[in-house]
């Protein structure tokens, strides 16, 4: 059976790790914080006390991690993942992290013999839960059959999208999209509201049509309802905009969409709701309309 | 049973009006052209020789023109359908214009004692066909109540949204959102072609998340293939782009992502691809990062 | 000595009236309000009771008026300009409208035998009473002869840039231009309060290198002190606005950043500040940057 | 005397570095290239052939490079310039870097005893000729006195503008201001042009009005005349919107046109053009109205 250690028992990785150990994996979990490794071991899994004792051993090592510089430090850093796991294991990263730092996270591994791929998933805590979650995988194909059983226990779409980078490229893609979308349905729902049409039978119509999307599915109701606890918050969706942009702009993509919503969501957490969920740019649509807006919440 | 003047029989139209026949209504139709006229006699209609005669003693009259002063010429004209409609017949009109132009025809109607619908419809040419498009429809309920039955027999999905012109305004933000979805794939389309994924099993996964839309289940195929035979023609979004940018500005609503899509559209308009299918909004985001482009179709 | 009829004694009408009667042209001024017309008698001017007394008889009749159907109602109507004005006259718009409007009139005065410029101008109120206005005109070059030293009384700079529209394309041009240099000051501005610049010595050294421009000359001084009062309305940029966006859109010409700020100048309407200088710009870069804002003022 | 380490003899440092020796300094040039030191020899200044023997035993050192990586190697690295100047010396770096970087060197400098300066200048390759640049400057007061004598020996603007890295926030906001001008009349001289009106007449006017700006009086009639040699390249002006994009979002402040116009110029440089001048931008706004466009030249 395959032993895995998994750092980084976060709102996303927390159940991700228990659904591991419900599909009879041995896992060690490791945290900076003592308490969610305790949550884990009350949860059925090992608890490990560093980094290098959650991966000595390790048939797989996942990470999940908040940012690049995270998955630097843990990964590649002095004491970290790379200097202790064992030839032939693999690593699966799913952070959602810069797809050049992927590929240079795949590359250090290479040169030890380790197996990598980047992993990133969406979802969001539901998702992770109930073991739904979309993974999307970059890296070798022999890589990506060995870790495939271990992802099918954490997800229901997993799909190999490339090589190394290329599920990062692929989560960058569906934050450019997602955060786009959300501003496209803020603005038609203030133009709606404006126009004085009865917006949830106009969700309706709107969301059976080419104009259909996942935000009118699951999103559209709680804007219209003002509530914008997170979900996806506003802080995170701002970063990740920020790897678009950067990765767009190192390739010589115009995004001219892309860009402008990622100004808009900056602008977003500027005024302070960088803890909202990120559908709260109706908010700054209001705000810009002159009405209702931003300070109302 | 309900004898139906049925007024331009083009692309939608003419399935529209068989549709009608088909489901038991005596329907008269007209269009300037008369090969078409002589066609919906083939599909079994009654033909027309003037706006006039295929009004004459409706009870419902539909029109479905290509713009607005197309509209206020057919329907507030001279000759036109109010000064030859009987008190009391419904007028419901199909075609997607300006909703203050809707408001205005409304209100004309009301003066003559003639009940007014706005009823734009979403679905192209295979949901007129197939019977299956969503309508959107402004008036008073009662209207919509006489009318309903009408329309059930060309659309699946029969949303009353509101007063006059909320028809016009909730296809305006369907047009908005469809132009920026479109843009936001081709974004993330060209972004992963730079990266080197494989675009087919990225569309995959970003289908089946928050990043989902119809857009990447009905068109990111043919994007992929460079097809781009409309479908609904560039010409066809600009105009109704238009309507949207000018019904914002009225309103004072900001719509930052709609405008730019309109630039955008616009602008491959202006590059001669008016004809081809608004999906190619993905030439003009590879043009503009240097990659194939514009001319190599 | 030729008669002029002016009709249009507001904010800037009236000090081009009087430059006028101080250049020793005999005028008759005319405007909807009386104390207006009184006030040019006051002047030294005539007052007439009606556009027909105030164009009876002149050779050259100017109109200065708000907006597009203001010139069309004043000049195309039924006891309109043209209606009164002798063959062989020139009438001079010197309104900011349409540059399609402005063709309009042209063609409708050529049709009875009128020449017509149109003839906006830019330098503001104190042009206005400096008589250094500069002019920008469109039409036949017999009628800007005819025209040149009534315009020499008023203006500083004249200049004959086309045929008939011509003159108020340039100034649609100038209103582009004066919009977004606005808004970039702006941008410019608050970036360097960000980083705890020294913005006066800031602005100095700007405005000598390529970055110079008359906003940082005229303008910056004010917005760092945080004085609003017009100047130049944001109302009335933004109506101009629309038309640049407008014939640009009818010209099939791309203006990414002038749509761009021209959707900014419309949300700073909207949210109320129409009555504020247009360099209250500032304060929406403020406000999507969430230091200080829009409400302070 | 004051004795001058001068290190990148490029296009603006050779003649920057030979005003100094006008001057009647006595400087020690260097760079990679042989044969720059040649030049610089043959032009009266003395030759080094490493960092440390330009830096040894000077008061003042002179660094201006492409880029901040290399800002970073030059002055930080391990045989760089602090390594080898003296306690008490002032370094002052004119290159154009990042504000951050700029800072760091700044505090780098300050502990080993080393006054720094962050002077990046404006006013091209003919003002560095010609000693006429604008020298904007952030850094300590004393360093700022004791560097002002060396300064206006190449300039003729030299404005203190705040602590360190304000001198790079300010040319940041230059950078800013001349790519959106050069956009926004680009945008002017195509709406110009498709409406028929005298462009050169035009151009005249509009410098005269508060549209008036640098580029209009120095870059306009080359646009006119399509001439795009540089003068500033692309490629350098993409470099420096990426600063300023990215000290913008950094520092949370929005910069809707300026992100705009940075998005342009990157795509500008995708689509090949990164060594023409800045102001080909216009083939851009050319290719985006279907006129003419970018390949044309």
């Amino acid at each position: 059976m395959t032993t895995i250690g998994f750092i980084g028992l976060g709102v996303m990785g927390a159940p991700m790790a228990a659904n591991l150990v419900k599909a009879g994996y041995e896992v060690t979990g490791y945290n900076r914080s003592p308490a969610k490794v305790e949550a884990f071991r009350a949860a059925g899994g090992r608890g490990a006390a560093s980094v290098a004792e959650a991966v000595d051993g390790a048939e797989v090592v996942i990470t999940i991690l908040p940012d690049s510089p995270d998955v630097e430090q843990v990964v590649l850093g002095e004491d970290g993942v790379l200097a202790h796991l064992a030839t032939g294991a693999v690593l699966i990263d799913m952070s959602t992290i810069r797809p050049d730092v992927a590929r240079d996270v795949a590359a250090a591994g290479s040169a030890r013999g380790i197996r990598v791929l980047d992993a990133p998933v969406s979802g969001g805590e539901q998702g992770a839960i109930d073991a739904t979650l979309s993974i999307m995988v970059g890296g070798a194909d022999d890589a990506f059959r060995a870790a495939k059983p271990v992802l099918d226990a954490m997800g229901s779409t997993v799909v190999h999208v490339g090589p190394a980078g290329a599920g990062q490229t692929v989560k960058a893609s569906n934050q450019l999209i997602v955060a786009g979308v959300l501003e496209l349905v803020s603005e038609a729902l203030v133009f709606l509201d404006a126009h004085g049409v009865d917006r949830q039978r106009a969700v309706e119509v709107l969301a059976g049509g080419l104009a259909g999307n996942a935000i009118l599915d699951r999103k559209a109701a709680g804007m219209l309802e003002r509530r914008f606890d997170p979900g996806f918050r506003v802080d995170l969706h701002h970063k990740d905009l920020g790897i678009v942009t950067a990765a767009a702009r190192e390739a010589g993509v115009a995004i001219p969409l892309g860009a402008h919503v990622a100004g808009l969501m900056a602008s977003l957490r500027a005024q302070g709701h960088g803890s909202l969920d990120h559908s709260a740019l109706l908010l700054q649509v209001e705000q810009l309309s002159g009405r209702a807006g931003a300070d109302d919440t």
